[in-house]
């Protein structure tokens, strides 16, 4: 690669001022799927990260976490599993409540997502402040899984999530920082 | 592979009685994304069909077809735009309605997601009513793309809705059909 493969996803990376709501800066990942050559890119540090690592399944959080996490399975031949939002899923599921700004929202999985002792790595596309995160690790350790890493494109380190998700004892790895 | 792949996926699929409401089955592709050999069975059915077709995009439709649409931009070198739900893309975008059981339903895009004359794949999980991909191809459509086949994993022929794809046009194609 010609490019730091980090630089060229961060390049990529769209800040759309006052979205969703006056004064905040929202990360649009959209113009690095677009181009197949920062996509690529994306893919692959995580691909280089993990694919020496033990692992059974990928996790990923609904929606946008599908998109990174199912191609990280496909590569490094695991399962892929979605950690959904509420009322999505038609099996039996447990699910795991985290606050939002206003009110609560759950994420949920399917009970039969994991085996006891799989070791799962979970994926989302940002980390902001950590709630959807943890809530996701909680719902997978009390299905028995391992998780190994919580991975994302972005961090927004200044909301204070990632080390909300570190001292939660996971360690986190993210692609770039705003 | 040692068994057709193709078997190897429906057998996977869990049927699901009674949801999301009495009477419905419904067809549950998570088992066959879980396991690794079944899920990379389901991608590389469409990783044959298409590799060999010149291509630009592939468009995923929020959010099951998030998960086979993203692998396969990945594996074809193509970017992958996502087609979404209502009020979830914080840049410039355009929407197309379609009806569902009760009332309305919206997809959205990004204006610039889609270059005029651009190729496009468009995937989704499944085609029961064809609603979301006939909307989702009108959208691609406005939007200069050249919408090339509507791929999908599960058809339910007897809701009409791979028919109603065909006669806007556009070819259809699915892995099994239930």
């Amino acid at each position: 690669m010609m490019t730091d493969p980090n630089e060229l996803v961060r390049n990529a990376i769209r800040s759309v001022p006052d979205w969703p709501k006056e004064g905040v800066t929202f990360r649009d990942i959209t113009p690095v799927l677009q181009d197949p050559r920062s996509f690529r890119a994306l893919i692959d540090i995580f691909v280089y990260r993990y694919m020496r690592q033990r692992m059974d399944l990928v996790a990923g959080v609904d929606a946008r976490g599908f998109i990174i996490g199912s191609v990280l399975a496909y590569e490094l031949n695991l399962g892929f599993v979605p950690v959904r939002k509420s009322g999505k899923l038609p099996f039996n599921t447990v699910a795991e409540e985290y606050k939002l700004e206003y009110g609560n929202a759950s994420v949920e999985m399917h009970t039969d997502a994991v085996l006891p002792g799989q070791r799962v790595l979970l994926v989302d596309d940002l980390i902001a402040t950590g709630g959807t995160m943890v809530a996701a690790s909680r719902l997978l350790q009390r299905l028995g899984a391992n998780v190994v890493e919580a991975a994302a494109i972005i961090d927004l380190p200044d909301l204070g999530g990632s080390r909300l998700i570190r001292d939660s004892g996971l360690p986190v790895f993210t692609v770039c920082q705003f």
